[in-house]
């Protein structure tokens, strides 16, 4: 026993070097100069405007986290305390990533300007990593400290379903707070009163480079240490039933594997000033997966000798694939030299109309294939891991899932980099320096969403593995409940030629599919009222910066001041009120199936949650991709360009309905599914045993 | 045993006598007056092209239907016949309908001109009840024959399957056929050249006119006809496990009470010429379920006495409740003086964008209050059927969706009114009748818009129902298999403290989740194919109908002729084609699954594609004509109206946008997924016990 603990203590090891490494990383970027006083002024503005949120946020959540803890506290000490921890170490991953990438976005604009690409990716990539490795670093410190305190898995599950409850508000709040400012900024400012992008004539502009970061860092950031902290918990429980303590503990070595092959991966992501960035980080990407399914290969030889750790091996590459397989298809469904968002490009010649509806057929088509994949995934994973005997098979797809998130690290770290760039663009643009800068920025930029999708994929499908290994962790979790088996919810059946308990979830009892058809529901409920939310936030954003252009003196001729804090300040106010509803819905459903329908139909409604939560991310997230990249290929000069004679090219206006409407779609209520499902998993996981029907 | 067997001549016999009085009531119609040469004339090319989609796209599906029965002939002959009995009575059901329908037409007109609002309800609705008595009849009579004949309703499930293939096939080219039409009659008649709907200059007009009865006659008769014959044959098979050869009757027995109910049902559709059509026809529904209801009750007692009778009677009665409560929350959900529609228009306001994002959400939350009825139908269903033992709640779903569907025939009476009243209005229209006549017609137009909505939630809700019955006949076909037995596919598990074999359906098996993530994937891909299908469909018709007012002299001027019989054929020629490709994935995807992955992925698979089929047919429909309605509200002189001191109205033309797009969605994607999900279940229950995986 003693022995195995080792791992328990390599994950802390892991955890708290990534933690250095991000340090250290941060003080590197800060070293560097924020150039001219007027780039460290909006710099500051942003930096002010992202934390402002993010305090009003934590402050918000702060009674609903008391509640929580105070009714764990009544069920025992060890989940209150893990809740917490949960909960708070999130909260830091989010300030460290804002802290770090708001810090970066001017320092990124100044070495454009004053060294040139090679110093500039390398600045805003490396703030990326200090948000990508506090999510791992804290994730796996977490988890593994919280073990070696409490000595059980299921304990700590109470810290994922902190993670869990932070995470669904941050990308909720993240997503309708973009969405808001993003809407108000262009339709007011680039549509009405016709100054481009990022004119700091806009009142709406700092809310904008604002909610870039809330949204794809912090909110992006919540959501996978969400799922980084629910999957290793989930295999450890499932590990623990099936090998004990070393079974435990072996996903958090696996964690440790992949935070080291992250850190290293940092290392390729370099380029030469006539480089391609996205090579670099490509490169990258693909050396952080070798080295990761190099040093499982050898941790599982060692941990599980023979058939069993070679099985195990091959689900976590499958884990390792799936990260990738599912980024190449929403690459394939959302960029813009590809058939589909040519198509929808085709379709605004006859008007808005067609652009939506082939926009939605693109969306709905997408979801095909990941979910082959997944399929597929599921199948090699029980497949591989049943290798060594045919009861090892449910282990198989918590490993895929840990491996997919092993290299959460990198991939955050990549995604972060996306704000940076975008903001180093803007600041350009605000701070009216010279066009070249703002040529390497866009260079960055145009990166930066090619990034954004794969991490995006990356959300997605780490979401659907982890709410599955949640799933199967439930089941095993209510299965071992003596009181459960006494109650006769738990039963026998024979198995492999053996008898054993396990809670029957059979689709043809009644309150398993009641279960499936309410879980398969929620998703939609969820999607819509976050997509309202964003409507009303906008409006609101609209008539403020009206209100500015009307009422505040010389404001277009750039002599009057627009109010940006208060337009920063509508942005936070409506993300964090519109943000309670559909979390107390997130929150109080699953508890709502499970005490009031019970344990079997519980597992019916994560089943269908899981599905159609998974179904109308994919949806959502490819049409709204594609929408907008169908805009920007139209904007780069195809189908006739921005305008035609002067007039504005009709079909580009058709382009611009659909990007707009695409919006939320992408960046509220498809990236709010996965937290979505995955808080559910956390909160079954809790109330499981304590099902008696 | 030969008593029961008076049940299947009582369901004979009461097919019979539906389909004599829908003869009857036919020949009272054709007596009726077809008016002016004129009006003869267009209503004869309606009929005419009708006719010639029908021809054609029977023409199309008899290689594949010949496939089928081949394939069928050498596993064995009675399911090879029983397959081609359905797909003809289906064929035929259409046959009669539309020949009821597109012949009725112009004598409503007639009426409405010679005699007023009251005989044009009376032979609008008379043509309907043509159709819902020929489906209800043939339904009743096709499988009440073949079970005398075989002896078992397993064999004759392959009737059920017969009426599927034929039902998706009428569905999905029903429905590009009528948008095809629709689109391009709208966007080059009213909006490029600027005249009116229906206007005898528009080449597409005869075109939209069929494609009304195709649509809405012809493909919902169809779908229900399949939903009929699959719950009926559903029931039966689990009736029969229960309780032997009185169980497999009893389900007939129901359809024949359901079929008098709805006979006597349309002698209740009267109104005055000042009274309200709607009003007719609520208290015909209304009573057509409560003589169902008592029916039943005595039926029940005297088949199953005691508290089994009691609990079928609820169960049945909970059908008849379902369906009155879709239809109520469709309404909500789509009708023009409720918030979420209004909600629509409002925020047209602020452009196309804002008004698509709003009917997404009203569309996205539109599904969960009907999905909690059906999962609250499922609790009481089972409930109520297992008083008299736990063993017979599975027979409970089953009852509820025979109830449901047991007045089909006044259903679909009710909804194959629409087509009827609306072309009446249409041939008013061309033929250049005084404007009285189109008010009368316009009157009863409003009234079938909104039978159609509670017929479509009424199509969908018995979809669910019938899906859930197939699954559960699906469970106990493979149940009873001793190869599969043997094969060790079924096995023996502990219920209600008894041993008995059954195939564990568990959701914590990969294959199942395997199945159920293919299975739910499915339905949004086949939304994709069919919402694309019609944008190129329309496309074709859009080109056409240009091409026709450019090159053909006069046409504008009313001098010159167009060619109506083009469009025709373009509509139909483009419809037929662009079915192919999902009725292939929706009669394949199951055999793949099936034979590929074995029973317990097949049911997974159905179980994921019921949820989201589901899921997906209520959003697209009601979406669909939330947009609708916004626009006509807006066109009724709120907020502007259609035009602003004569130059268009941007609040109208933004929620012009948003009815374009909720189009396809409404009449074709959404329409697709009930035959979908049915499909794959009668495919299911043919194949199940060869499944030796």
């Amino acid at each position: 026993m003693q022995e195995s603990m080792i791992l328990a203590w390599i994950g802390v090891g892991a955890g708290i070097v990534a933690l250095l490494f991000a340090l250290a990383t941060m003080a590197s970027v800060l070293k560097e100069s924020m150039g001219t006083p007027k780039m460290k002024e909006i710099s500051e503005a942003i930096q002010e405007g992202a934390m402002a949120f993010l305090n009003r946020q934590y402050k918000t959540l702060i009674p609903f986290a008391l509640i929580i803890f105070v009714l764990l506290l009544f069920y025992q000490f060890s989940f209150a305390v893990s809740f917490l921890v949960g909960a708070v170490c999130s909260a830091i991953a989010g300030y460290i990533g804002m802290n770090s990438t708001t810090k970066a976005n001017a320092r990124t604009t100044e070495a454009a300007r004053s060294s040139g690409l090679s110093k500039a990716l390398t600045i805003s990539f490396r703030a990326g990593a200090v948000m990508g490795l506090s999510v791992a670093g804290l994730g796996l410190l977490g988890v593994s400290s919280l073990f070696l305190i409490f000595k059980s898995a299921t304990v700590i599950n109470s810290f994922a379903f902190g993670a869990s409850a932070i995470a669904f508000f941050a990308r909720v709040g993240g997503g309708i707070y973009t969405k808001a400012a993003d809407v108000g900024a262009d339709l007011v400012g680039k549509v009405e009163a016709g100054i481009p992008e990022d004119d700091p004539r806009n009142p709406a502009t700092i809310a904008d480079n604002v909610g870039d970061n809330v949204g794809d860092t912090a909110g992006m950031g919540a959501d996978l240490f969400e799922s980084y902290a629910a999957t290793t918990i989930a295999g450890m429980i499932l590990g623990n039933s099936l090998f004990g303590i070393k079974g435990a503990l072996f996903p958090l070595a696996v964690g440790a594997i992949g935070i080291i092959a992250s850190i290293v991966g940092t290392f390729f992501v370099r380029t030469s000033e006539n480089g391609n960035p996205q090579t670099a980080l490509n490169i990258g990407l693909w050396s952080t997966n070798l080295m990761t399914a190099v040093g499982v290969y050898f941790l599982s030889a060692w941990t599980f000798p023979g058939l069993l750790g070679q099985g195990i091996t091959l689900a976590i590459i499958v884990g390792l694939i799936v990260n990738v397989a599912v980024g190449i298809l929403t690459e394939y469904y959302t960029a813009n030299n590809k058939k589909p968002v040519m198509a929808i490009a085709e379709a605004s010649k006859t008007g808005a109309a067609t652009n939506i509806i082939q926009g939605l057929a693109v969306g709905l088509e997408s979801v095909f294939a990941p979910m082959l994949v997944f399929a597929l995934a599921i199948w090699i994973a029980f497949w591989a891991a049943s290798w060594a005997g045919p009861q090892f098979a449910i282990f198989g797809i918590a490993m895929a899932a840990m491996g997919m998130l092993s290299t959460s690290g990198f991939v955050v770290a990549m995604d972060s980099f996306g704000p940076v760039a975008d903001n180093a663009g803007g600041i350009a643009e605000m701070a009216g320096l010279e066009k070249e800068v703002r040529i390497i920025t866009d260079k960055l930029d145009a990166v930066g969403n090619t990034t954004a999708a794969i991490a995006k994929g990356f959300a997605i499908g780490s979401a659907a593995l982890t709410a599955l290994a949640l799933f199967q962790a439930y089941i095993d979790e209510v299965t071992r409940s003596v009181a459960l088996q006494d109650a006769g919810v738990v039963t026998k059946i024979t198995e492999h030629g053996k008898e054993i308990w396990t809670l029957v979830v059979n689709l043809n009892d009644p309150m398993v599919i009641i279960g499936l058809f309410i879980g398969g529901a929620v998703p939609f409920l969820v999607a819509a009222l976050t997509m309202k939310a964003v409507g009303e936030a906008a409006f609101g954003m609209v008539n403020e910066v009206r209100r500015q252009f009307r009422e505040i003196p010389g404001i277009m001729e750039g002599t009057g001041k627009p109010d940006y804090a208060r337009c920063v300040s509508i942005a936070t106010g409506a993300a964090i009120s519109k943000m309670i509803a559909p979390g107390i819905l997130a929150v109080g459903v699953p508890l709502v199936v499970g005490f009031g329908l019970g344990a079997k139909s519980l597992a019916g409604f994560l089943s269908g949650m899981t599905v159609t939560g998974v179904l109308l991310a994919l949806f959502l997230a490819n049409a709204g991709g594609a929408w907008d990249n169908a805009k920007k290929w139209i904007e780069a000069g195809n189908l006739g360009g921005k305008k035609i004679d002067g007039e504005p090219n009709p079909i580009h206006q058709a382009a611009v309905i659909g990007d707009t409407v695409g919006d939320p779609c992408k960046d509220t209520s498809g990236p709010a599914m996965n937290p979505l499902i995955k808080v559910a998993g956390t909160i079954a996981l809790i109330i499981g045993p304590m099902l008696f029907k």
